[in-house]
């Protein structure tokens, strides 16, 4: 009897659990969680009384296909609430506040009395949460099949989206009606890119950035992306539902996980106003504290490079000869012919520091330094590059003696080509290499598909890849900008030293197929809400015919240029063209060299993804602001506000803008630059043209 | 006209060399090459002018399934002969000679005109021959999807193999005809193991050992297995057809080729004297010479260790606690409760160190000494080990001085459950640990299916991981024993550091599903064709019911357990057995005691693959010799002629033998020591029990 009694009385204890609701600190964000009757686990998220989610499954496929999503009891629920400020080693804010309602679900699964438990947290500006599987008698290793959680959304909202891709994110992105992505994503696939490995079904990556026909901006996306697959999102467009699609290895498992471990957190930031998507910090607040005990290695920096020139089409080389039977390790380079036109030599080089040094850049990034670059193919070859051995024209020790003597620092590159097994072989060398030559940074990139040919680059095994080098590189403290890895996920509050990220389409593209107009006004609405881009702007010569056969013309206006400093933020900022360039725009190239890479705080004065941007910052430190204004194909007014400013004072304003007849396409380096005097009260407006922008640096008179 | 005119010089000067002869420097081989009419290169093998290998198929399956085996013509054939001696430095024999006659023949594929060279090698113990891709205009990278070589044998001969499997040698040995393994190879792939990996028809390892009805002896197997996957052979058991199976990765990729480079050497050993295929040095010849400029720090050893402990059911463990929610890195093992019954404990291993010195052992293995045991996970985990964290109860300083003090060194042990790409990430660092701590070797362990996942034991990519660590090995003066890899292919001539291997079924199996009394006899003639193998023989306590539950029984008597020391040949010897045994059998361990590791000269003096051998070896250096004589599960009665002796001189033999009444299943410690004096003129008729054996060892009076 007394055994009824109390299967009787759990069974009511559980009931009464079973639907929860969490508030966010400023009400007006709902979280409601419970379990279906068939003990399957569902979510649902209200802004101001209205859905943004409806009714969301949670859960998973495990093993051998087995459904871990239905048939839960509830052990127990904790409650719990946040509010503190911390702060950043580097950022858009030096101080982040972290206000948050937590609402953790301790499940079991009633079959296999396997335990899951689920952690939200809502904040102000999102909803974040997590799967944590704890430490159990029976379970510890399992594979993750599939994750099954739902986004569903309530209408055939406004998408602005890449197609789901394990291998890149490099896509131009498109923007469709949700019901449109089945119909458009064939197409948008056929973009030519080094290694694609499309999803079999329709889905889109993350962040991805939404608007619904009542105004209201929703974006998705991840936090803290340690020892799992990234997630794509399965599209169900005429359902509206959105579902988890995380990448696999080519085995088909998605994640190989032992219990005492966590999922990444899903996010949803949610407001009526754009501006609060690009404002919010609820990625980088689900992050984990930085661990370092000493950042004070950690400097954000602006730098220029040899590294444009090899897109241009003016015929310089990564590779040092024309010779390309290349083994690495066997090849001697001494008995190799030059070819003449190698961009990484000595010489050249120099001029690139002398030229930092004199516009008090902090350093010059050089590609092509290293052996390997002849016969860099991906896939088939393993054993491509040696990380530390510079070509018989690149002297390291010259170099970096002569980068000494003028304050400037060179940033080592390592590019991968994707045969990363063979990197993490190399890594550490790599790293005293760097350090006793004088490096304290490194590009490392990723072209290609991956070795381990298991791999791609958005799997778990890559993941944890990409952190495995951020944390080494921190041991030596070395500063990381990864291209090609995987879309951030906020990691750089963990690990500062991993300072920015290419991970999307940037001006690289800009020489072969181009980007659009509105690619600017898109990005920090989906790339930029996980973390810093180098997108490597300031490119002033932008018809690339000049050099040769290139045909490319540059998206946007040279003011454009200017305005990305400010609207792209990163703490890594390349002024990425040719030297002659800069030389022959003295007075834009001010802008360049005057634009912080580090800030106090930040101001989004105008947003809406796809049309149009203007953000105002205060250097870190200093009593200077930035101002940053863009525009997609469209021109149009921009009104700035500089109520930002501290009351009472006057302030010398440099405007620098589209001229009158500016036009990306027929007229894109016309612009002037003027000089006004502002206070706190005052209001500007400024024309931009077609792609046009404007910058702004202010002081205090 | 003078095209025409051309075209046909051309053909008639290709059909006058394409038939080609080779005559090894004896003549009794003779190998024949031509282009067919097709332009397939075919290859046949005559001995004493009876074929070996009719006409057989040389060739590849290239990229997409492109047959690169038809349509060529001889560029080109130069004949070369070499006749030399060189130095080993350790093995069978001190010194030895390399006699071949060499056949290089260049050829061009007329539709692609890409050009593939074969060189063979013709000894008078049997035929090498490798492909070479040499550097050339139109061909740089490819994907080899299968090697078409075949080895057309002459009629159903019986066969000593064991099936073809990506991940393990580990399976016992079947002896059959070649029509029967089809019959037999499933319900011999049943055999349990930590990792198998079937190939997908019917197919076979190498060395595989056959006989022919009228008695001639051949061997097939591979030299010099360098960035390329090891080979399989498929067997057509009705028409006597083998032919090459090269493990893939899973891509179904066999092999990543560059040109520059060369294949592994196909070998076929043929003898109609048993005798000479073990003491053929034909695959040690086709091997690079050591390139190391100093090898004075590489010795051969003999050790004891705790390792025997963890097979026989005592209760020992590797694993130092019974939590096994262990997260490497995290895990503070020591917050953890031990488990009572670790192996690797400091008081425990100082026992056996105190054993090894006091009876002239080298070193001591010491398994189990580092973070990660209780949960070593394979293939779902990847972070399981630690190579530089000791449990907390095996102190390094402390073991390590006081073996320093005795003058026994410890053998590190590196197990990675074949998450190698860990492994490779933790080498470096590993290394430095042995060195900083005294460590002069390393036992290496791949249990379990591989990380990569991409990945087999016997695949290009870990071929190439089982080459990296022995050459980085080198690089800090450490010796490798590895276990699970790949079977040897006599790269101990290039990298005399990689001392011994075990890639087949040693000793260990004793304690599981054992091994058949003839076992020994086939495996000189099949692995050991390769390389040394630690077999870790010594066991003297063979019923291990007595340590607890386990009811495994010895496959040999004690004396045959004494043989192995001689017969199977390594220059790293463990004795296995527990201490208390040795210290039982006093008498019968002084051969252990005595034996060489090292030797100038060997003489195998009976022979007969699956029944019996006999083989007499001179200690390097010194005038003592070693015969060790051992039978499979038939009694019978060797004779020893002693005329390898120096002629004039006495000698003491001491004779350790099967007692009468001593039988391998019912009384295998039964055994008699005699001492006699002996001359060159001396013959000793011994009697061997049932998987019995006897050892002498011999010194100058």
């Amino acid at each position: 009897m007394s055994r009824i009694f109390l299967t009787l009385t759990v069974i009511l204890f559980v009931s009464a659990l079973s639907a929860q609701k969490l508030h966010s600190p400023d009400k007006n964000l709902v979280l409601s969680f419970k379990l279906k009757d068939n003990g399957t686990p569902v979510y649902q998220l209200d802004y101001k009384g209205k859905k943004v989610l409806e009714e969301s499954k949670l859960g998973f496929i495990l093993n051998d296909f087995f459904s871990f999503s239905e048939g839960f009891s509830i052990i127990e629920t904790q409650n719990d609430t946040s509010d503190s400020v911390w702060k950043s080693v580097w950022g858009e804010n030096s101080e982040i506040r972290d206000n948050h309602n937590e609402l953790l679900v301790k499940l079991v699964h009633q079959a296999t009395n396997w335990k899951l438990n689920i952690r939200f947290r809502l904040f102000n500006d999102g909803l974040g949460f997590r799967y944590e599987f704890p430490q159990q008698k029976e379970l510890r290793h399992f594979i993750i099949k599939e994750e099954l959680t739902e986004f569903n959304l309530t209408g055939n909202h406004k998408s602005f989206w890449i197609p789901a891709d394990y291998d890149t994110n490099e896509f131009p992105i498109t923007t469709s009606r949700l019901s449109d992505i089945g119909k458009l994503i064939d197409e948008v696939r056929k973009e030519p890119l080094a290694a694609k490995a499309p999803s079999p079904n329709v889905a889109v990556q993350t962040p991805l950035m939404l608007k619904t026909k009542e105004n209201l901006y929703i974006n998705i996306h991840e936090a803290a992306l340690v020892n799992y697959s990234a997630m794509f999102l399965n599209v169900e467009g005429d359902k509206f539902c959105l579902s988890a699609h995380l990448a696999p290895d080519k085995n088909g498992n998605k994640v190989y996980f032992q219990t005492g471990n966590v999922t990444p957190w899903r996010t949803i930031i949610v407001s009526d106003d754009a501006r609060d998507i690009l404002a919010s910090n609820l990625i980088l607040n689900l992050n984990e504290p930085c661990k370092f005990e000493d950042t004070s290695w950690i400097k954000p920096m602006k730098y220029v490079g040899v590294w444009w020139e090899y897109f241009t089409g003016g015929g310089s080389t990564w590779a040092y000869t024309d010779h390309k039977d290349i083994i690495i390790g066997q090849t001697d380079y001494s008995k190799l012919p030059p070819n003449g036109h190698h961009g990484a030599n000595t010489a050249h080089v120099k001029k690139y520091i002398d030229f930092a040094a004199k516009h008090g850049f902090d350093a010059v990034l050089v590609e092509g330094w290293n052996e390997g670059w002849e016969d860099n193919v991906a896939y088939k070859k393993e054993k491509i590059y040696s990380f530390t051995k510079p070509y018989p024209d690149f002297d390291v020790k010259e170099l970096q003696e002569y980068a000494q003597n003028r304050g400037v620092k060179i940033i080592m590159h390592h590019e991968t080509t994707s045969s990363v097994a063979d990197y993490e072989r190399q890594l550490h060398e790599a790293f005293r290499f760097m350090v006793e030559n004088g490096y304290n940074s490194v590009k490392t990139g990723y072209v290609g598909p991956i070795i381990p040919r298991s791999e791609y680059h958005d799997g778990q095994w890559m993941v944890n890849h990409y952190n495995y080098v951020a944390k080494t590189a921190s041991e030596y403290k070395i500063m990381v900008n990864s291209h090609e890895a995987v879309r951030p996920t906020g990691l750089c509050r963990t690990f500062p030293n991993w300072i920015a990220q290419e991970s999307a389409r940037g001006t690289e593209f800009e020489s072969f197929n181009g980007n659009h107009p509105e690619h600017t006004t898109i990005l920090p609405f989906t790339r930029l809400v996980g973390g810093p881009m180098d997108y490597t702007p300031g490119i002033f010569q932008g018809d690339l015919s000049v050099y040769g056969t290139n045909k490319a013309k540059l998206s946007t206006t040279l003011a454009k240029q200017l305005a990305l400093y400010v609207t792209m933020y990163s703490p890594l900022q390349m002024a990425a063209d040719l030297i002659e360039n800069y030389e022959r725009f003295p007075d834009a190239f001010q802008f360049i060299k005057d634009v912080a890479v580090d800030w106090d705080k930040t101001y989004v004065l105008e947003a809406e993804p796809g049309d149009f941007i203007t953000i105002a910052r205060k250097a870190k430190g200093k009593n200077e602001w930035f101002v940053g204004g863009i525009t997609d194909e469209n021109s149009r007014e921009a009104i700035v506000s500089f109520d930002f400013l501290p009351f009472g004072k006057k302030y010398e304003a440099v405007i620098y803008s589209d001229a009158e007849n500016a036009h990306w396409q027929t007229n894109p380096q016309s612009y002037i630059i003027k000089k006004k005097i502002i206070d706190s009260k005052k209001k500007l407006k400024v024309r931009l043209a077609p792609s046009g922008g404007f910058a702004i640096s202010i002081k205090e008179k």
